[in-house]
């Protein structure tokens, strides 16, 4: 990965009827999340689209114009119904058909495994695609442009997503602080958001739950400069000692 | 609920930094899904967008022109990062204020709260929303035309969706039927796509997973005719029995 001090941005495509029926529970959009955060590039929006070639397409290329890359899963198995390769060649106007590169990694691979037409579907690529091969699965995702073709299945995701991160730029880390409020997200709202006015090139969010005593709240402060972190954090631990002192002192 | 043989659609709109940045793994996509696959709406589409007024205005008035329905998670608490009423509002191009209703029920339900700035943030409501009351949090809900705005906290969004469901139209449901195939999905890719061409009025997908012992399949018939969802089951399972031993005859 080339770090710099650009901010570098993704967007993920979520292929699949399972997902919006309920079926399945999509357990790919947070460990992506995570995954980019981590390494530097910030997930700015997903969709989840059903197998209908139209959507994918319409997805697709809102999507590969606006942020630096985007990621699919979904879709590139064998059956009647992983249309994503295909889609993605229609958003791209390029032809697509079976690869020798991919059909010589099932080759290589699982020698025994009849590459029958439903097998050799996995192998259709999108003309000037670079295949994306990795550890768990024989067929491969693969990169076209600033879009990158995973499976949905999380294991093997997770294994193509490790495989092509070092290919891709990334941008300067978000830094990230969490700090429990101890008190109600209603009463810190206010100073909490003159915080946020005061440190404007902070992210502050505020996510309410509930401990085992009633409602708490944690704030996490997100920054790219780790002084201007510091700073903020310290700003709400100052203002959360204030207000539940003056909370203590209502109740006495 | 209203049944009807109509197809109503619905499409989610999750709001929230956390969402994409990884640090809150969604719980509510699965969930809404599934809840109204239950209640015959089709889910058709889910978009997660930042805390950023622009892009949840932009997000919404895609969806809300295209199906039934929108829900919207998240963003509604009392913090300065809970833009979505307003966001809502500026959508519809409404205008917005402390709603009295929603200000009774809090003074109704949680008397002894100070209903300081932040909390009175939470009874912002677009003019012309109907309150969507819940058990679980005094601060309500609401719906603005066709769209449903919801907590994020799954407890809460979840009463909200039982109080708002009865209000909403519904289709005729889509009736679901799981096959176990005990074949890999490369097995059985090529005749699956015949009985899937063979069935139009049927969506058929295939999901592969592994089980104790290797790759297994699968396979999932939906359609919202009860005769043609048989027809379909017993055609994939007898071309399962067909394949399977045929490929137990290659192998001896």
């Amino acid at each position: 990965m080339t770090a710099n001090s650009d901010v570098v941005t993704a967007a993920l495509l979520v292929i699949g009827d399972e997902i919006l029926s309920g079926r399945t529970k999509d357990k790919n959009i947070g460990f992506i999340a995570e995954y980019l955060t981590a390494v530097g590039i910030d997930l700015k929006e997903v969709r989840v689209v059903p197998d209908i070639e139209d959507e994918i397409v319409a997805g697709l290329n809102a999507l590969r114009k606006r942020y630096t890359y985007v990621f699919t899963t979904g879709g590139i198995g064998p059956t009647h119904d992983d249309i994503t390769a295909d889609s993605v060649a229609k958003a791209f106007g390029v032809s697509i058909d079976v690869d020798p590169r991919a059909v010589a990694l099932f080759k290589e691979r699982a020698p025994t495994l009849d590459l029958n037409e439903a097998r050799l579907r996995m192998a259709r690529i999108p003309a000037g695609a670079e295949l994306v091969e990795n550890k768990v699965s024989t067929a491969p995702g693969f990169m076209i442009g600033n879009v990158i073709v995973m499976a949905g299945v999380p294991s093997i995701m997770q294994a193509m997503l490790d495989a092509v991160s070092g290919r891709l730029r990334t941008g300067q880390k978000m830094l990230s602080e969490t700090i429990l409020a101890n008190a109600r997200e209603g009463d810190i709202g206010t100073p909490l958001g003159e915080i946020a006015k005061a440190y404007p090139e902070t992210m502050i969010g505020s996510y309410p739950f509930f401990d085992g005593k009633g409602p708490n709240t944690n704030i996490v402060v997100r920054a790219r400069d780790a002084s201007v972190l510091a700073a903020a954090k310290l700003a709400i631990e100052n203002m959360l000692t204030q207000v539940n002192a003056s909370l203590v002192a209502l109740r006495k």
